[in-house]
């Protein structure tokens, strides 16, 4: 479906929602559009890029409404490489502590890297002129989803202060290409750090507003609410909107369950910092957390990518649980327990990775 | 000594190393000059305000060298309500997993708030005239430390995206009157959000360079270390060099150890978010964290000051632990034990606050 890769674990077909096996995953620095993780709320839009314009209004001198011709004209080209990450990576370890009714059970492949190119949101929110009272950026897009409250458009906003940064892109290509129809084309956001769902497909409009977006998915869901609240009473005064990513990691291989010979193993992964931080390190351990072992981190490609890890454990016959946490440069480090981050929607589990293995 | 009141824990005369009780920070959204913890690494210098001069140089179009007037002449006077806090806060917690030889054993009152009083950093620097490779700006003070490795006065830098940022000061008063000479007259910096390390007073010299200062108390302590590190060894390639703070709480009412009456307990405490990010929830447990309760924040008297919270519980007669825990904007929250997170210089003790409590 919509040119993925065979082994993907789709969730959902409609709309779809698939990610690829962490084997996928392990080893490449960026991940083809093949294997490249999709998180939908509606049907996929088809857009004719003949007739498609992306409106910029709201607290702005000049409201603007631009062709792709006048986008790639009027505005320096700029790639940035950017790893996206759904704030439901990793649900699965959280609905094992207690059942999340009516979101998808994701594993740490709802994240995924890509170059991609266009403009700056900056470039194109100076020439509309921003006005100061605009504190921030709505993201607004065509596919209606039947499951916000009540049925609309998807939509969210980032701050002006993110907004404006050079790493936020509005892109139409992925490693070197044309972004694909269900990643986003003609045109995308791509907001490094933050949590996936800001980083809008389809876009069309794009508002300066001085409150956040009133949208569902922005006023309502993503959302870490406590764990006692009903998510289907809460409103925007509830729980803790997502933004910027909270740092993490997963172990890509082995892969979870897997039988292996014992003896020395090499284990890898990724982790993720978010924010404007980076990855500072990256810790295993066999024997739950007693001692840890520093693995090996590769450079990752820009500040917003994850860092592949590596290192290597020896591993005795029998069963064994392999741990990894990450760090990131201001020295936060995750937590132990999914036990203790369980909320109602399932988002945010920053807690240390865990497989287990078999050793034969 | 160095008028502080007399119940201040005082755990070193020479250099001055004082926190105050918990109560004494209890209630209260600013700390005053006689409570306000002191963090020194050498001893307090005496300047001569006639004489004191601010050099700026390095990577600068125009260095300076400016009297005290010059400063409030040449600048607009800016006001910010603003927390620091030692990375050493907490580290009892920390000592008690596994000795720390050689640094104090701070409680949760390595932790003030003030309004800090003078020009932007940004405002000098923009009279300077950065140049372009300018990427960190140096502290220099003359206190000299018989501390560091070789000893050599205190100092420390900040990147220039933090200094730039509006809410960072070169502050003359403290409260609305001259800073005491022991918190660092006649000028210091204050840098919110950050570790208070780069707070640096009794400033003298502010330099722009392409890499962060070579200090010692930036290039070498003030790291987070892995647990098998040798501090004695490390160096600027070894662990987490520390800035921006990472979210953290602890308890302030009733005291550590103490005997309450048992039923309907009244629990406070201060929640501080660090970096960029404001304190979103803080949650406690009587329990072990099985059930938690929210706790009531205060809005704080800017986003660069810690939220005291406040909550009740109904205790049973016999012995308690009390828990809290505090999440930020980004839904990081902080770790559970101090075990996972023993470093060897004891920074950055993010795990749940914890008291014993003997309810009668």
């Amino acid at each position: 479906m919509w040119g993925k890769r065979d082994d993907m674990l789709v969730h959902e077909r409609d709309p779809f929602n698939a990610e690829p096996p962490r084997a996928a995953l392990a080893g490449r620095r960026t991940t083809p559009p093949d294997t490249f993780y999709s998180r939908n709320h509606g049907p996929v839009p088809d857009l004719d890029p003949a007739a498609w314009r992306l409106t910029v209004d709201g607290l702005v001198e000049h409201p603007l409404d631009l062709s792709p011709a006048d986008l790639r004209e009027r505005f320096d080209e700029h790639e940035v490489a950017a790893t996206l990450q759904c704030a439901g990576n990793r649900r699965a370890g959280l609905a094992e502590v207690r059942a999340i009714p009516g979101e998808d059970p994701w594993g740490p492949g709802a994240t995924s890297t890509a170059r991609w190119t266009g403009v700056r949101l900056a470039d194109v929110l100076a020439a509309a002129g921003l006005r100061p009272e605009a504190a921030h950026i709505e993201f607004a897009a065509p596919d209606v989803s039947r499951l916000a409250v009540p049925p609309q458009p998807y939509g969210g906003s980032i701050t002006v202060d993110k907004a404006l940064r050079p790493e936020v892109l509005l892109a139409w290509a992925m490693d070197g290409r044309p972004l694909p129809r269900v990643h986003g084309a003609p045109l995308r956001a791509v907001v490094p750090g933050w949590i996936g769902a800001r980083s809008v497909k389809w876009l069309t409009r794009i508002s300066a507003r001085a409150e956040p977006s009133d949208n569902y998915f922005q006023a309502t869901a993503y959302r870490v609410l406590p764990p006692d609240a009903d998510p289907a009473q809460a409103g925007p005064d509830d729980g803790i909107p997502l933004g910027p990513i909270v740092v993490n990691c997963d172990i890509l291989r082995p892969d979870d369950g897997a039988r292996v010979p014992s003896g020395p193993t090499e284990v890898t992964g990724y982790a993720l910092a978010g924010g404007d931080r980076t990855v500072a390190r990256v810790d295993v351990s066999a024997d739950g957390g007693r001692s840890w072992t520093q693995a090996a981190l590769d450079d990752g490609d820009s500040p917003w990518t994850w860092r592949h890890w590596r290192t290597t454990l020896d591993l005795p016959a029998g069963e064994a649980e392999i741990i990894a946490r990450a760090w990131d440069s201001a020295g936060a480090v995750q937590p132990e327990s999914p036990v203790h981050l369980w909320n109602p929607k399932g988002y945010a589990n920053t807690s240390w990775a865990r497989i287990r293995l078999t050793c034969t």
